[in-house]
């Protein structure tokens, strides 16, 4: 039994996506078979006008509706502070936290020699350009908040020592290190457990 | 920080997809961000034109390009026997293992009371009219192939009181149950167990 090719297209569609396997494809694509063609025609307009209908911030690289994004082009947000962050769904956390009113810095990945991404590959010049010529010139702190893997670290590190060699007056952060809530000290690795007494603060 | 409304309705769409939560699906929605607009209109042509191109085969309800399906119209299959299964998938899967050569009967669903699925929100009568007035009167076995849990339990002998009502001639078999391949006894469940004594065969 050959499988029909509207079905094996839409599989192969599933299957080029991060996570999914051939098994899940063809599950979700069968799922989608019992759907009404109205919740398919949904599904397939917002999938065509995902990049149509929005841009990239030609300052922070978040994506949004409009350019400045509405990070950028809002005058409550404190702009003597820039966060740098992998992804936009770093951004999107960090939103939902609550707790920093500052802008962001978008770098679309990370440095990653082992796959061939090196600096250049991400927004990690833009991120100098933001400098130059004397231009936000009230920035006070840059807060690292790439991943604490081996690729964030790497790329944390290299934008701090590019940023020591330009002489920037401005303070540099790194994102607090330590044990996650929720989680069980005996369980903990030993990386984060000597981050966590690295970090550890007055208790007040 | 509001998400841009198009990013918005992609993760609705993939959060309506069995076992894609709110994470998965914005990370699938934000991955896509970065793909050629070509791959994405592939993507939704094919979710478009998923039900458009396919029929579901009037006789074993199995889903093909045509009706009757590639499998009843193939003169070269075994109809004297007939295979009962849940999902269109379950056909593809005893395809693959290529041990079977007779006909497939795709219920598209089990019954399963707490979810208020009855015998006759799946095509069981449909399965009882394929032997209605004497038709189909070649067909010696029936081979009951819905999953070993409980409501594939629950349609298998349901379907099995039913053929005895009706005083059917053919032969009634369980798909056989046992230890899957590569398992290991010290951790197969009881009732796996069981069924494995039980179906103990001649070793030749």
């Amino acid at each position: 039994m050959r499988i029909p090719k509207a079905i094996q297209n839409l599989i192969e569609s599933f299957e080029k996506l991060p996570g999914i396997g051939p098994k899940t494809a063809a599950r979700l694509t069968f799922y989608l078979l019992h759907v009404p063609q109205g919740e398919l025609d949904k599904f397939a307009s917002a999938t065509q006008n995902l990049k149509k209908e929005t841009n990239i911030c030609s300052i922070c690289f978040m994506i949004d509706e409009k350019d400045p994004c509405s990070i950028c082009s809002d005058s409550k947000r404190d702009s003597s502070i820039i966060c740098v962050v992998e992804q936009p769904l770093d951004v999107l956390a960090l939103e939902k936290s609550d707790k920093y009113n500052g802008l962001y810095h978008v770098l679309h990945g990370k440095i990653d020699p082992l796959n061939n991404i090196g600096p250049d590959e991400i927004y990690i010049q833009q991120l100098f350009d933001r400098f130059h010529n004397g231009k936000n010139s009230q920035v006070q702190e840059i807060i690292l908040a790439t991943n604490p893997t081996m690729e964030g670290e790497a790329t944390a590190m290299y934008i701090k020592k590019q940023f020591q060699i330009s002489n920037f007056k401005f303070q540099i952060t790194r994102i607090g290190r330590g044990l996650p809530t929720g989680s069980d000290i005996e369980y903990a690795d030993e990386i984060t457990l000597q981050r966590a007494m690295e970090g550890r603060q007055n208790y007040e």
